[in-house]
């Protein structure tokens, strides 16, 4: 695609799902658009990696049954899914002692098992109180968001393990410490994921599903719906806005359109240089809502050694720095795979040490879960989020205490001709590939109503 | 000062006070250097600004005694001092009832005083727990930045008052609401502004002393002893680091040096594009320290009216928008000036307003704090930091909980031959004028050092 002196009716810029959903609506809707990505790769924060000669996700993964968007997109690009693998025992490592369990329910003492039902009750009690899109106008909206998701644990929340398993649900779901995140963004995240057990559970939860052959088919085959619109490679320098139209200028040319939907995270809209600076509001969230840190990690095996002792391949641990593990076995091919998660401060530690030391402590980590078996994988493979320039961490923007209160209203609303899209606006399924669809649906049908 | 092939040995991005500092380090040390500034003035957060004919300063403008390297400075550049007026009674409005006081202790009930020396001694003894420079390797740091302001004002201030005046302190000192700091960030402001006494107070404090002619002529002075090697209007739009030297990509052209001196606060250094993305850690920080947001107003009077009233022409309120008041009625000049503040959440409200509706709220505030006579003033000029898009809020960049355990390392920690200054890395005075001077003397060390 050339640098012209057409006037676009929109320029979308972002080709993750929110951007390429968008493109999709406004090409049904009859409009002229460009599509501007940064990164020579559609997807965003949904990605294509390798290894052992498998193709795996290197970003978003799973699919919920409550992910209707991103179920119907799948379903429409010919994408199909199976189920996380969960049979036998899994992993839990508290304070560095291993213990198994059965099921979604993890092996913590009786009195934590009954505290953590009471403080889940809770949290969806109070989740249940957040205005749909408006949380910060919840009656204790000021309250909630005064205080750190740490700060509520320690008040309301007495034995020891049932304080371990909410910071490393803290760790495991925002790539964050319980002390970064606010209380009421914490509720607000909770209700558009349906709740704790939805979140961050497998069977009927956020991670029931894999897409056969990987998650990020589905941007690349959305990309090849809009692939005339496509311009890859086109970092964003500056954009203008005047009372007729906005003129984005990229490292790959101008160009001009009567909107512009901006399709990436408030952190990284942030860094993009406006004529008129934006509104205070919006510009403070920009400063304001910094991305989780996560690195994914697959590990590779000549055969799934952990099924044949009877355990799932999913472990947890608060100690240990490779937290988060699923199995992540591919049909029909007898390698064994394991995909898993250093996040929040283990994330900030080892981005600085190199691959080959990241190497060690994952594979150190894998033997502590699943024994000696683990020692000697055939492939390892790595993805840093945090290092990635046009992410800048993951999986999503998040919200220390006083920002959604003070900078939520900035979250969609329009400034000017420029519109917000992107999974940290999305007011279902926030942080997901799901929160993504809606905020393209969203963004596009508001710049097809602004101009009729 | 056109473009040049020539290598320099430094170049500084900033000529805020931190920058200038450095500059003037690097020349007296006989290195060559460039001092590159986005906009076309000097001074950073210290700027000139007109009232009905009198220049004054729209940026930092008091110093405390205890402020030595601005005070030193400010001699060196023949800039002289005067004492902030206080005579008479001051103005405390809560929740809108207006009370009078003298001195600098607040017209509190006995009880919520009590309570505040108590609290005030708490804080010194925790702040006095504190490693120089290092926050962060605390006994209690993680306990302590696990939390906000609110939450520990909420856990241990009962009195309603004592409660009010901790948030009132939040806004006037950080220009944010106590719900947006951590704990722990805040006893470091705190240590290194010698205390609250020291932070808020005009007799002995931070408050005490202003510049004759402004504090601005400080930075401008400086600028003329390194005049020849400044270069005013070139936004920095890319860093480009090799193992010999950096490239800085400009709006003026491209230059070169063996290390660069990055002398802005995080939240901008963020905005600039660098080829070898930051450490996780640096760019971390960029994204979790937002600048506060503040209003800075001058009103002129023909008389200093307040003053024949009895008034010290003080005010503070923790339910008005324009909430912090100060005499500023210059020498020499019959005509009465106040200058005040609107800060944190309600500069966030109005600086979406036209300058004439904040005008009339300015006004109302007065005629609240000072009586009739505050109805009818004969110029208003204003200065809204937070639309500033070189600053992009003031007076500094804030930390919400998790930043100082999690990124404070990143602070001052030189990225290859980048090297950081700005009064966010100060360890005295962090966030003044005079923490800049600090921070751009021992940035100016590390490169001196590392290149013989």
């Amino acid at each position: 695609m050339a640098a012209t002196q057409e006037q676009y009716d929109v320029i979308v810029v972002g080709a993750g799902l929110a951007g390429l959903k968008a493109a999709r609506e406004l090409k049904a809707a009859g409009k002229s658009f460009l599509l501007v990505e940064a990164r020579d790769r559609v997807g965003g924060r949904s990605k294509p990696g390798e290894i052992a000669g498998q193709v795996v996700d290197f970003g978003g993964q799973w699919v919920g049954p409550q992910q209707n968007l991103l179920l119907d997109e799948a379903e429409e690009m010919g994408v199909k899914t199976y189920p996380q693998y969960l049979e036998g025992q899994s992993v839990l490592d508290l304070d560095g002692t291993v213990r198994r369990y059965r099921g979604d329910i993890p092996n913590l003492s009786f009195l934590s098992l009954i505290e953590l039902m009471r403080v889940e009750k809770r949290w969806s009690r109070e989740s249940a109180q957040l205005p749909e899109g408006a949380p910060w106008l919840a009656k204790k909206a000021d309250q909630w968001d005064a205080q750190t998701l740490e700060s509520w644990i320690l008040a309301h929340v007495k034995t020891k393990h049932a304080r371990t398993f909410a910071r490393v649900v803290s760790r495991a779901v925002f790539c964050a410490e319980p002390s970064q995140l606010s209380y009421l963004y914490f509720l607000e995240y909770l209700k558009q994921g349906h709740g704790l057990e939805c979140l961050t559970g497998v069977k009927n939860g956020a991670q029931q599903d894999k897409f056969i052959g990987g998650a990020w088919q589905i941007p690349s085959r959305m990309a090849e719906r809009v692939e005339s619109h496509l311009l890859l490679g086109a970092p964003v320098h500056y954009v203008v806005q005047t009372a007729d139209g906005v003129t984005l200028v990229t490292e790959k040319g101008t160009y001009q359109a009567k909107r512009l939907i901006m399709a990436v995270p408030p952190a990284l809209a942030g860094r993009i240089k406006y004529n008129q600076p934006l509104p205070t509001r919006r510009d403070g969230l920009t400063q304001r809502m910094p991305m989780g840190s996560v690195i994914k990690i697959h590990v590779a095996y000549e055969r799934p050694f952990w099924r044949e002792a009877g355990l799932s391949g999913m472990a947890t641990s608060n100690v240990r720095a490779f937290n988060v593990v699923f199995d992540h076995t591919q049909a029909g091919n007898d390698m064994g795979i394991l995909v898993g998660f250093i996040d929040s401060r283990h994330a900030l530690e080892l981005s600085s040490y190199s691959e080959e030391q990241r190497r060690a402590g994952v594979i150190a980590d894998l033997v502590h879960y699943f024994g000696e078996d683990a020692q000697n994988p055939i492939a390892y493979a790595e993805n840093d989020w945090t290092a990635d320039e046009w992410s800048r961490g993951c999986y999503v923007g998040t919200m220390a205490p006083g920002t959604l209160t003070n900078y939520g209203e900035a979250l969609r609303q329009p400034c000017g001709r420029i519109h917000w899209a992107g999974t940290e606006t999305a007011t279902q399924w926030m942080g997901y590939l799901d929160g993504a669809l809606q905020s393209g649906i969203r963004a596009a049908k508001e710049v097809i109503e602004a101009d009729g």
